[in-house]
């Protein structure tokens, strides 16, 4: 195997990474109270490697013999760590099956490329083959994206694509970086940092994906109120299909038909392989630095964020959360937090007595202004004007650190309570201002709804981190209690009351987080079913073999998706199955 | 036939408008001198209306009756000159055609839907009897895609849409606004007005096109440094093809896979009729004012509009004119204009002698600033601090009141130079800004070369109009005396010459005109022979019986365009044929 930094196959992070919670005093304890538990729960770490069984390999010897003729050996391996490295994503489902040892579809081998051309090579070798393809970046996908569920008995190639890493050139005067797929965020980030430029592009996963994989899930970073979305920041891009490969050209706007960016944007490697594309690129900023501010309820910190963006006046970061969201990230807060002395009895006195906040409603908003000075200064003094009106009160800069601290903390946090048979998970969309808080109250009575016919208690929460001229994201949290025996069935009542929620209230199935396999059932429904003959369209036309990542994007024809939940499954929870009673 | 306001048959704007060159005194001599004209040219109008013998006319008797269950009488029509006003748009090749009587391909009958309902039953009506549908909103397309070349022997009817041409509804919370697909310009402006918003769009085309053209085509409006391209507008759309209709959801962002808004989005006719959008919007700005600026070059211009979008300063319009735009725009100026005054005497030594000035190579440039009145005023401050820097001299606002006053009025020119055998024309890219100033001498020297190959002397100038963070549009304009015979391949081998250098100088065929039928011969160099593999597997699989504006985007199998140069064409100018000479 290559000496290449892996997350663990059975959580979030390099293998040599823990989540310490002894320096979160209250975290713990905060956490067994929402989801009802006394006392300790049972400890059930994941399965013993050696204890993994992995689906029958297959082996395609025409293929393999023609791979070997151009990559390297070290970058071809046919081993069981590798594989099981390359099984899944890390969505509940993935970890939840990989942590008690079911791994149905683990991809045959695991493919290194170093150049376009070896791809291009690759795949016309799998196109004569017949052996499917899956991208993969750095496999922290959490939308089904990776898993080879769809092989149809053909051998199944993983294309891990982390050697392809480099910053290949920077033009300061376009400000446009040309970057390769495979080049995970902080290294990217690092390349860039010393030309002085910045991409922007910082999502949750930052430390564990990739360029190739923000731009095939059309993802979204935490600074995309200043930098946008992914797919605002690409200019040109090269995708290698079974038909061809893609190349667009690097230019800031055309009008040359329809984009064909877009065609490879979102395409979660259904149709081919993208190996690199041209970014727009920033300047680093001069001046940089995180607040807190804490809204009386959530209402007026939506009214704030909303009067900031249609000022034209939107920091770079725009963090609302919502009481649940909240009273988590008062219960993170680590020892040393300055949170906590700013949120001490005086402050709480003054809060309460004074400013009559109920605490019980009140939101930690966290903000990020950036720029030269002068645009520093005048943004900082105009949104604390807006917010103020909206009745914040300033926390000073020390919450904005210890958010910054622990910004891509949330996923081994996750891995943590799966230990103790908590189940966590997310579900985000978004939606116009109007609906806004509608699409909230919905989705939020919905989630609560669902877990509280599994269980007695959970957690919920919610919080605002993309913000538009038109409309903003909202992102759900929730967790409860594992029912044993049903654990998968538990997690995606849950999350499908979350999508529901997400579709009757007229919001989409993910804002950043990609369709994959998880999201699916929902694609209809916001696409429209006309939406969905012309992506398979695109499908026939650059991959007629579907050997390219199958069974993502696509329902299968009749839309009988096999999800993992029953209708028995869901009238038993809607009967009152129940954990605690 | 309905009482519509159509443009003129023969050439731009509505029937009754005409082009008063009498109180533009230095115009015509300016012309005649840059095209090398002495005394006065022909005088060539347009052919009379009785004189013009259009195609031999398909009917489809079941398409007909069909029809007529569907639509009124009155918004149902055969007539001449309804055929006539549908057979073209507005490029120079269809109105010299047009002009000339040679209208070989137009449509049978027209169809004026009242509504969505109406377009999926006409569209119904189309797949089943093979009958070709071109949608047209108001005619200005410069790219071929209104003119029916391809209907292989079936009958063709043009789907006018303006009479689908109201603001359906505003969310002044959430700034979007739900129009339909047809209406124009001013009427849709005037309707968002009425709620104190605007959607920030204006093309130069702004008085005769709709919002359904906008998007087929990925318009950019003359205000796109602020409010963006056509395609950053829309939120949410609905598209009938004849394989069912396109509904995505109005949400800002979405990771719901491939693009579905970008698969409508610069389709130009070929999949389907844009119905409606719900496109953002924006609050009517508090204050608003144009101002005129001289740079001693070209040059310095760009160096200081690249200066402000990289400090994130980009006022809402920055016009460049180069020299040879900049001596067309001073002799565009009325007998009162402003511009005349600023530039007498005094200032011209002032500028000549103290600021050493070369008014060979000055620029022009346009810039508008808008805003509350303290956005309003920072912006002009720190605009006018660069602009200064590059050594520009502020002429107030005299010149950019006039310019607002014309911005709309090039095409008319057009007509009345060609009633004179003068041709002129356009030819539009974008690129980076490393890129800038290489790309415009490239292309600068291929047109002046081309047409000093056709004739002695002509018209040639450029002006950048649409800015981003990483490049900027550059717009060439040209003019010269026809070659009697020649004057359409005289035509192509200049406008070739221009998008020849836009691709071999690593630009694109358009930044924002469409390709049509007449951008078609550099779409494979644009986005790859596999993107238009893309393009055409949407085709097939929304399109299969190919009824939607055949013979546009897509180019036909094997590549062979029938642009109207042939290779002896070609020849014989490069050996010199010459109007001069």
């Amino acid at each position: 195997m290559l000496n290449l930094e892996q997350m663990k196959w059975w959580g979030w992070g390099g293998e040599n990474i823990d989540f310490i919670i002894s320096d979160k005093p209250e975290l713990w304890s905060y956490i067994k109270k929402v989801v009802g538990i006394d006392g300790e729960p049972t400890y059930t770490p994941p399965i013993k490697f050696e204890d993994i069984e992995l689906s029958l390999q297959i082996l395609n010897e025409k293929f393999i013999n023609q791979i070997k003729t151009i990559i390297d050996k070290e970058r071809f391996t046919f081993d069981k760590k590798d594989r099981l490295i390359h099984s899944y994503g890390k969505s509940f489902r993935d970890l939840w099956r990989i942590r008690h040892g079911i791994v149905n579809a683990s991809p045959d081998c695991i493919i290194y490329p170093l150049s376009e051309d070896e791809i291009a090579k690759v795949i016309k070798a799998a196109k004569e083959y017949d052996v499917v393809l899956i991208p993969f970046g750095a496999g922290s996908n959490i939308a089904g994206c990776l898993e080879a569920n769809n092989g149809s008995g053909r051998m199944i190639a993983s294309l891990d694509m982390k050697l392809m890493d480099k910053v290949i050139s920077v033009d300061k005067i376009s400000n446009t970086a040309r970057i390769q797929a495979g080049a995970l965020g902080p290294q990217m980030e690092k390349q860039l940092n010393s030309y002085g430029v910045t991409l922007g592009h910082f999502p949750d996963s930052f430390e564990y994906s990739t360029l190739g994989g923000w731009i095939a899930t059309r993802s979204a970073g935490m600074q995309s109120d200043k930098y946008g979305k992914i797919e605002d920041m690409v200019l040109s891009l090269r995708m290698v299909t079974p038909e061809g490969t893609i190349v667009t050209r690097t230019v800031p706007k055309s009008s040359n038909g329809i984009d064909v960016n877009h065609i490879c944007i979102g395409s979660e490697g259904t149709l081919g392989i993208i190996t690199e594309a041209v970014m727009r690129i920033h300047k680093l900023p001069e001046e940089r630095k995180p607040y807190g501010y804490l809204f009386p309820d959530f209402e007026s910190g939506v009214k704030a964020v909303r009067e900031c963006v249609e000022k034209y006046t939107a920091p770079v970061v725009t963090r609302l959360n919502d009481p649940g969201k909240t009273a988590l990230s008062l219960a993170y807060r680590n020892k040393s937090s300055l949170l906590k002395s700013l949120l001490g009895n005086i402050v709480k006195w003054y809060l309460k007595s004074v400013k009559k906040f109920d605490f019980s409603k009140s939101c930690l908003m966290l903000t990020v202004f950036e720029g030269d000075k002068e645009t520093f200064d005048k943004m900082k003094k105009k949104v604390n004007k807006i917010y103020k009106k909206h009745g914040a009160f300033n926390l000073g800069t020390g919450p904005g650190h210890a958010f910054e601290k622990g910004k891509y903390d949330f996923p081994y946090l996750r891995d943590f309570v799966m230990d103790r048979n908590i189940m966590a998970d997310v579900s985000e969309t978004s939606t116009v201002w109007s609906n806004l808080l509608p699409l909230y109250y919905l989705t939020f009575e919905s989630i609560d709804k669902a877990i509280k016919k599994t269980v007695k208690t959970g957690f919920l929460g919610c919080h605002i981190s993309h913000t538009y001229h038109t409309g903003a994201s909202l992102y759900f949290t929730f967790g409860c209690q594992q029912i044993p025996g049903y654990e998968i069935e538990q997690y995606l009542y849950i999350k499908k009351a979350a999508e529901d929620a997400f579709m009757k209230g007229g919001a989409t199935l993910s804002h950043h987080h990609a369709v994959g396999f998880e999201h699916m059932p929902w694609l209809k429904d916001d696409i429209s079913e006309t939406g969905i003959k012309a992506v398979k369209g695109l499908k026939v036309s650059l991959d007629p073999g579907n050997i390219m990542n199958p069974g993502k994007i696509i329902p299968p024809d009749g839309n009988e998706i096999n999800w993992g939940l029953s209708k028995g499954d869901i009238e038993k929870f809607e009967s009152g199955i129940n954990a605690g009673g």
